[in-house]
């Protein structure tokens, strides 16, 4: 595939900002990083800065660059081939899908399958050796069940999702188009429900389901629990990390990140477009705004109300402030010292 | 189901200070959150305060109220059916019990289960597809052990316990009567010993197992380890929630709630009633005294010896103190602004 | 077997400085705790201290020492047997070597594995039932699958590797010889690479692979991402413990050891040697130098370049500061008032 073939592509996503030297239009082969970049293959530079010295001494065929006159005449200095985009990244992203075709199973019922009499299944299905699906669900076209997946009783798969090796989905589960369930995720297990009593623990059965909207992708290993009445829901497009941990009746909005080992407490309510850094929790019946980004390690125990906001630790504060409180509780130490000595001097006789 | 019935229910087990007004008896149909409620329904209040407005405009054919007159006021003027109990949350999940009946496999051993010759099975079991089942294990009477369970040699399980998809049990791992073991966990997996030498590392093997006494729920994707010697082991009727971490040669006491993504490690021993909220961390052989809370994100570094207390932070400390200290960390900016202010000025000649 | 045969034993690891008293020399039939010892078994005091008192009252056969002459005479006083050695939980890992075998399946291919035609397989492995082994995967001598594992294509297994019940591992996998990969591990899922645009998120296809190299250990329910390009690679001898989550391309050096529900983000790389503790984030293409250790849920946001430093917190700072000022932590509110009545006492006039 030609260079050039390439920047049509980004164009067409990313708008006609995008170019490069018509004269040097290499055949790609191939993508990879820069730092293991190899001859025929296309690499990229994210933005300026410490990558740049990588531009003399890559053996790519040709690199991304973002949108920089500098880095551009470097290349171009060097003879090296480049293409010009606003986000390189998502170039770079572009061409992997170009290259790479994600693994598929091929679409058939594997015989090993113990499938219930009755279930209603899709068209192009691929289901694996040893999946398990029992009466009351439905399976929608092109899904692709790898192996070892256990649904339980009255689940519902939308088109083209994927669901893979030895996920779980527990009974009543809605899950979505265009999802992905990585592997060892349980979706729609119990919600961790008991009320004190004097004897101990009296258990609160979880009656309600979850819900996977659209175009949602749930990491390996993570899990998300089904409410004691109504639904835990997870807007369109939201995208969960591994070994997230998701309590019942928790609903967050559309077009969301959640970072590896988030956890959100029962009831928690996420808006649109937030994002968790790795590690985050979030507290029970807590409230996030639209576009709030929650930095790594923080603890969410209270609404965060301000749309856009960034905040940071715990308990949470913004993430400006947190920066410089942060520096200084190294400084504990000095800071205590610089008292005592402040003490000192008032106490002594002048 | 009248809602007198129902009260009869609460009575039962909440005492004879459970009432309603007997000329307000709905049928109910089912339970529903008091936000998301339907006609037909019961819902719960589960405290006088932002939740009463709802009281006006709740399609539910009856609420469940904590014993407060003035809300037992509002209902009766707004003409809706109320049962005022000294637990309203215990009541919701009384009444769900009676509404919902948790899924359960049917008693039969689905054929293509792979289970030793000679493996002692107790009566009315359900053993789902896939299952796995190795020499040595006992399986007690009414026990559930859903689809792609793996077991290894030398396991006991106890009656009318339920072992959810895709969990492990490990060799010799001895669970109790009425236990519940998610999706994906694994119980009695090795303990992570490994000897520092010269070379790297030296495997300490792991000859020991784990005892889940009677009761004990373990959320989904949660590992308890066995140990090197001896025994790891969770008291009677503790439940502990998804994505948590249990020590080789842990030893947790009766009653406790561990809640998720929190983490044992080795040796850490916990007394009755214990309970750990989300993402708390416990060191090495730490102890930890009957009743304590430790609340979110913690780490107990040391042992805690006042039963009763509730602790936070990491080092921790009193939760009240933590409370102020942490307001405080914000505020260090400030402090240090403050300090050098007082600093510039002792300096100043007067 | 004698205590002398062991002794023996623990000569040739650790050298001739260990030692027994010849006229003390019991069978020794068993391994135990110190704390639940029992009559024939050996067990071990790792260091002078508060274990001693246990030498008057055990019931063991013989107790490993450390090279302590106040603990021999203590012993020998008492007229029980001892083996003092340079590193006693070393010779206690060597002498349960002798008594405990780890289980292994029998030698043989399970009928109801899925093993494709043409999959190229070693001597003398045991592969359990329900095992999915698809096209293109390599499987060395002596290796053990479990029951419910599941490779997708490509993957590569070295010789006298164990993989656990339930684990997954993906496509283009390298799994060295002599890992072991525990329950419900997943090596090789997809990084978590979206791109963020102007409708939510553009995929990222992640069309790398993981490499564990020889000697690796990852445990339970832990996660090891491929990255978009390239590979993400653990060192020879790194032992992972269990819910540990390593992003895409990560780079982990040789005999390193990472705690319980660690978490290192996309890019992190880690040296040789580098030990962090349990609950801790590493994050993205932070850079760690060789034999670092960082203590428990400790935030590594920045390179650390210090080889062989011990960093914690969050930010991290060196552990000696950072225990300082953690104490300090708590003395906050004290700070404030000390504060507040210096501005007080400066302002008053004099």
């Amino acid at each position: 595939m030609k260079l050039s073939e390439l920047v049509q592509i980004f164009t067409a996503y990313q708008g006609d900002r995008c170019r490069m030297d018509p004269s040097l239009d290499p055949e790609i082969e191939q993508v990879a990083s820069l730092e293991e970049s190899v001859a025929g293959a296309l690499s990229y530079v994210s933005q300026p800065g410490t990558m740049a010295e990588w531009i003399e001494k890559t053996p790519a065929a040709a690199l991304i660059l973002p949108l920089n006159d500098e880095l551009i005449e470097r290349a171009q200095a060097h003879g090296l081939a480049w293409a010009a985009v606003p986000n390189p990244r998502l170039a770079f992203a572009q061409a992997i899908a170009e290259f790479y075709q994600p693994y598929r199973l091929p679409a058939q019922v594997h015989p090993t399958a113990v499938i219930a009499p009755g279930t209603q299944l899709g068209k192009d299905i691929s289901i694996g050796a040893h999946v398990v699906i029992p009466e009351g669900c439905t399976i929608g076209n092109e899904v692709c069940i790898h192996p070892g997946v256990v649904l339980y009783p009255g689940v519902s798969i939308g088109d083209r999702t994927t669901l893979h090796a030895n996920c779980v989905i527990h009974e009543r589960s809605q899950v979505g188009a265009d999802c992905v369930v990585q592997c060892g995720a349980v979706i729609g297990g119990e919600g961790f429900g008991f009320v004190p009593v004097r004897e101990g623990w009296f258990k609160m059965h979880q009656s309600g389901y979850v819900v996977l909207e659209d175009g949602v992708e749930i990491g390996c290993n993570s899990t998300v629990d089904r409410p004691a009445v109504g639904t835990t829901r997870i807007g369109r497009n939201t995208k969960v990390d591994n070994q997230v941990q998701i309590g019942h009746d928790v609903r967050i909005g559309e077009n969301g990140a959640i970072a590896a080992q988030g956890g959100l407490a029962g009831g928690a309510r996420l808006g649109n477009r937030v994002i968790l850094a790795g590690q985050v929790g979030v507290s029970n019946r807590v409230t996030i705004a639209d576009g709030v980004t929650v930095t790594s390690k923080s603890g969410v125990h209270a609404d965060i109300v301000t749309p856009g906001s960034t905040m940071s630790g715990f308990p949470i504060i913004s993430h400006k402030l947190w920066l410089r409180a942060a520096t200084l509780f190294g400084r504990l130490p000095e800071i205590q010292k610089r008292l005592s000595r402040l003490e000192q001097a008032s106490k002594s006789p002048e």
